[in-house]
């Protein structure tokens, strides 16, 4: 168990993790250093340290990822810890295990927890040993049809076939009958041998419609471990979470608790302290399968923070140097409801393709229960060799209904010239009847969203939505018949909240 | 009882009020209406409404109070409601009736009730029938020296004499022994005599070293009434709040309940509905004493939201609009702590003098446990027809500690070019040993604060205030003894904090 002091932090990232975590660290009294590349020398995070280092040129491997120089900076600037944010090399068990040599405080897991659930296969291995539910499957490759006939027997159909090396869909097919099977197991081999120079391949129940629900958890160095409930992300495009909310609006408290407790359990399986995520696929029927643990923050993270009241941050490092934790699972409780939207300079209408530019105007939104966190200020330029991500956007509610409202508020006050970002999108998003009812998937872009779609909804204000809207305030529980048909729109400000 | 909808709002007010009020009705799906001064043409509770309407030149009587000019302007323009903010015409009974004769709806109490609580003597009598504890001495006009002598009987020394058309100090004299007793009542009665022509004086035992603490209320139309627990609001300048925290730090469970349950009796004595702040002095023995009800919204109000959960401008709507009370006084608790700072246009280093001028840079504090209610951009003059409140600065912590730092953070990060701020004075008093523990009163700043004190706490860094800074966060109590002599202050962005 390591304890050690905490008064100067290296923070090894950019941008809105950068000033988060600087932000935290000075409410607590301790010392910050930034590292940053060429192109991000004007960001307020660099202002904002108390000292900063320019340690090379844009591209992150000449900069950002370079663990041997930013752990030169640290010792040379006298920072007695690094927390690595997320992306980077917050899951890079080499770096972690780099910085614990060099004597400094790595604010974040062990090495060896990173390395275990750095590889699925591992990390499922480890997990099955505490009963975690993983989607059922083959877990070695297929050795011939007469196997995969065996498994699914078990599973039933539809069934995915995966490639083990694979990512990104190729070597990938549903097989909904028999009579595909052999022929499909053919062609993903045949796929994955081309993709990856690689045929094996493996089997899993296919889960339709799921939905994406993690956990997030925290764990101390004294074997103490807590879950700070679920995030619903299942709003997501090419597989990235655009929007995200605590609680979720589909689970019951039971399978919350059951959820939570196997979270606990898969950190248990890796000895985690810190905080992590524990990730689920949640099917119709409300079964839960492990996904994966992430090993750092999330880019979500305050949507739980709104709900429990803690400061995530400040928990790393409470955790980081030696403390308890000071609370206990049964005296936490969900507050209210928050939902997150991402803010990235994309253009929705044009299959959310990154934009770049500066941002003419840039003018967040205030007010009760709306927190901004970003990491630029009007008239920057948005670089183009990093995540898209601007900015975050997190509203907080007393329940559901008065979170989406404030969120659709705060929308509608931001207002960016200059750059197209997923604003319009976010609107457009919270006023689906799919959204507003809480009956959605993963498929929900897919399912709805046409760039058509968000001219109608940026058009749509007529007396009916108003009408609608009040009487949804109103309610508390809402039918998808109420809200079918038509959208909730309030008008105002929505000419200041302009693209390009 | 009365039972309206409420579709459009038309807000009697300006600046962060107006534009909080409309916030809150846009949540709800309500329209709103801003009336607006000449010189207010370009403020953005103006831009915000979906409607607004020039009523006239700057000076409050030739606009902000003409209540015809207002409710022609609400008929004219379809609105059904008026929300008149806090000062101008909010405490005025014969406005709100205005309103209710007009066919419109107040969002605020019944105009008796803010005709009994508008004047000191009926209020006192209204509560005295429910019990609530008053400071001792007499209540009619003093016909004796004789009978001065009878209530001291009582009262004990130091007294204080008052005059009955008194306000700002004039014909007010404290009295410590009996000796000073008749000269001092011929000097109070010619005092008052020459500032209010009239030389009625009455007594009231001399509370030394009092708190101000407000309790907030909220009934409804149909006899249900709440507490939502404490403000203190000690911490003044010419009798004028600068800094409120919820909850208090001096009181105990058992005087918050008796203090709630004293001002829902006020509440009860005047038959008031909506929202509404029942004032306390309360005594270093924790003795409390009914001051005044204030029948309004009051400016501090966030630190009762933030630690409530509860959207008080939303309460007031949907209470004007008869529905009843979605909460038990039971279901009602505390959540973490709230301080606020107001940010105004005075220099503190000048005795807070008013300061007028152009806001040359003007950038916010973002970040978990930050809320900013403004009326002000960049670029703005600062009128001088108007109370000079820029800004409130809350911050929300899980406990006064971390909400003690986080506004400490805030407002280094807060960026005020152009014009004096009380931001600095912020900086110095949450950083005093009296309040870091508590122990204050409303002489705080006659008692510690100078203009060199100001200097000082600014140029105060060094080692032993971070390593205290350090403790301090660790610690869950703090003695005084812990954190005198010193200042705790963290360095970074002073310097962008700047004063003109």
């Amino acid at each position: 168990m390591k304890k050690s002091g905490i008064h100067k932090i290296l923070v090894a990232n950019r941008g809105e993790i950068a000033l988060r975590i600087m932000r935290s660290a000075r409410e607590m009294g301790i010392k910050t250093v930034a590292v940053f590349s060429e192109a991000d020398r004007t960001m307020p995070f660099v202002q904002y340290a108390d000292e900063a280092v320019c340690i090379g040129p844009a591209p992150s491997n000449q900069s950002y990822l370079l663990g041997d120089k930013i752990i030169a900076v640290a010792k040379e600037k006298g920072a007695d810890s690094i927390h690595p944010g997320y992306g980077f090399l917050s899951e890079n068990a080499r770096f972690a295990q780099q910085v614990s040599d060099a004597g400094l405080t790595f604010i974040g897991p062990s090495a060896a927890s990173i390395e275990v659930m750095g590889s699925k296969l591992a990390a499922k291995q480890a997990a099955q040993k505490f009963g975690v539910p993983m989607v059922p499957g083959t877990e070695t490759p297929l050795r011939s049809v007469e196997e995969a006939r065996e498994v699914v027997k078990k599973t039933g159909f539809p069934i995915l076939i995966k490639a083990s090396a694979g990512g990104g869909g190729k070597g990938m097919r549903v097989v909904n009958n028999p009579e595909e099977l052999e022929e499909q197991i053919r062609m993903a081999k045949s796929e994955a041998l081309n993709a990856f120079g690689d045929d094996a391949v493996f089997i899993e129940k296919y889960v339709g419609s799921p939905r994406h629900i993690e956990i997030q958890i925290l764990g101390d160095q004294h074997g103490n471990c807590v879950y700070l409930f679920e995030r619903e992300c299942s709003i997501q495009r090419r597989h990235q979470k655009l929007i995200e909310e605590a609680p979720s609006s589909c689970l019951t408290p039971e399978i919350r608790a059951a959820m939570g407790a196997c979270a606990v359990n898969v950190a248990k399986a890796c000895d985690y302290y810190g905080a992590g995520t524990v990730e689920f696929l949640v099917d119709e029927q409300l079964n839960f399968y492990f996904l994966e643990m992430n090993t750092r923050l999330q880019v979500e993270h305050p949507v739980t923070e709104l709900i429990t009241g803690l400061d995530l941050v400040k928990e790393q490092i409470k955790i980081a140097r030696g403390e308890t934790l000071a609370f206990t699972q049964d005296s936490l409780q969900i507050n209210g409801h928050a939902i997150e939207l991402r803010i990235c300079a994309e253009d929705p209408a044009n299959n959310f393709l990154p934009d770049t530019g500066k941002l003419e105007t840039y003018i967040r939104p205030q007010g009760y229960g709306v927190r901004v966190d970003d990491g630029y200020e009007q008239g920057m330029d948005i670089p183009i060799y990093y995540d898209p991500m601007i900015a975050k956007l997190i509203a907080w509610g007393a329940n559901r209904e008065e979170a989406r409202h404030r969120l659709l508020r705060a929308i509608e006050e931001y207002q960016v010239k200059g750059i197209r970002t997923t604003l319009p999108f976010g609107q457009w998003a919270l006023q689906q009847p799919a959204f507003i009812t809480g009956h959605f998937d993963t498929n929900f872009i897919a399912k709805y969203f046409t760039p058509q779609a968000l001219q109608e909804a940026s058009e749509t204000v007529n007396k009916l939505a108003a009408i609608l809207a009040a009487q949804v305030w109103q309610e508390q529980n809402i039918s998808l018949q109420q809200v079918t048909d038509t959208t909730i729109k309030s008008s105002a400000w929505k000419k200041r909240n302009t693209l390009r």
